[in-house]
């Protein structure tokens, strides 16, 4: 299968991608340049979520996924019922815009101790779970690039992620691959086959070199080193076939005109992923 | 043995933490403030190795390593075999220093196949290994942080340095424990007890949050949020009694006087090690 090219119609535009356009500027585009699915982001629906399911579903788009529930470890137990309490909503919001994919991005340590910030995750996932499952909503654990282990995850392999997620049943709790954050990991190809049909959602952009930055430096498929095409084989031989996000952090593709971004996205995706 | 703090016969200057130094002002200035152990850098050593020694001896210090070989990936065979013929030279330095180890940064893929370069390392380390030992110096595979995989090391992480160190001897090939590059590692605990006495080395420094560089962003122990004195012990306990290394990429600290500077590092290195 390797060197076939992905299938547009799996093409998913991560809202981050376009964070300087509202969220009807995004979809209008994708609409034009006939890209049928979008990742949503709560800072741009959050307002007003049945609203922006509308403008979601009238030009003709579903969402694929919203970003993000997590940042479970917090240092009292006070505030991590605020943040149980937050996930909830994101919940209710992913349920609004009719996606049954909540994205979590699991949160740092409030101090140093990594071993119970990485319990506070598991014991909130737990939390969550069941009302998740009430929502018609799954629950997707997304491992961060190590660099980001101080300031955002502390979840940060496949193989930790799908070890939370054996806690639970496969169809309320997975796992989602972003090759940004697991290209390097001598275990990345034993751990997509281990996740199997927990593999809820697969993102793509690739890895400057030089890397400018820590959380901008990210670059459109193929200007980078990710070996993207043997990723996306591989989550398709452990039974993925649903969308694939194109989710760049990156301050000059962000002021691109969003038309022109659009055709580079797509064009891309069809040479390298 | 938790809250108990290193021994400061232990302590070495990685010669990294003074980079704008000379080697005999660096030596000096441990004599003066009695740091027994310099951690010696080839591009700082190299132009006479025996004078090098030399010096180091002179002032009363003995060197712990010398930091670096490895560096085995390249695009054609006629470029890995100038590798290896460096990694000998770098082996003759370290014999000429009169320490026993020599560390090894494996260096990135040429391209973007990762197994391949792997391959590569492991090939490279069996070529130098027999040399090494004939030179009475042992061969230290240091894991760097993963944001490193693209630009300075295909391996990343302990387990992978484990699994690379145990097809040779134990006391020929081993590993070195840098708290900046394994820290954030769901298993960094199960594999320093794997590693036991094939932990050649323990090089301590600390990560800045928010991390402003990728490179640069090392600060002083106790400054950041590693969990130092827990991997410590954890050295300890699989075995390590050597020297422990400070070795600090960072310009503020590179700018300091060198008298002030390692007073700081002795300081820093009792609270917190």
């Amino acid at each position: 299968m390797l060197n076939t090219s992905a299938e547009l119609d799996r093409l998913s535009l991560n809202q981050i991608t376009t964070e300087r356009r509202t969220l009807r500027e995004t979809v209008d585009a994708c609409a034009r340049k006939g890209i049928g699915w979008l990742g949503a982001w709560r800072h741009k629906i959050q307002e007003d979520p049945v609203r922006s399911a509308k403008i979601i579903r009238d030009a003709g788009l579903r969402t694929s996924s919203l970003c993000r529930g997590g940042f479970f470890p917090a240092a009292s137990a006070a505030e991590r019922r605020k943040r149980i309490d937050d996930n909830r909503h994101a919940i209710d919001e992913a349920a609004a815009l009719g996606t049954d994919l909540l994205v979590l991005v699991c949160g740092p340590a409030p101090n140093r101790d990594l071993a119970a910030a990485r319990e506070m995750v598991s014991n909130g996932i737990a939390e969550i779970e069941g009302y998740a499952q009430s929502c018609g909503v799954r629950l997707g654990i997304e491992p961060l690039h190590p660099m980001y282990a101080a300031e955002r995850s502390v979840i940060v392999t496949l193989e930790q992620a799908n070890q939370i997620a054996a806690r639970f049943a496969p169809d309320r709790v997975g796992v989602i691959v972003d090759v940004f954050h697991v290209w390097w990991d001598p275990k990345v190809y034993d751990e997509i086959t281990h996740a199997g049909l927990r593999i809820y959602g697969f993102h793509v952009s690739d890895w400057l070199v030089p890397m400018p930055d820590l959380l901008m430096g990210r670059c459109m498929m193929g200007q980078g080193i990710i070996e993207i095409a043997k990723l996306r084989n591989a989550v398709e031989q452990a039974g993925y076939r649903g969308p694939i996000e194109v989710e760049i952090f990156n301050e000059k593709i962000w002021d691109m005109p969003v038309d022109d971004l659009l055709r580079d996205i797509k064009r891309r995706y069809l040479d390298t992923v």
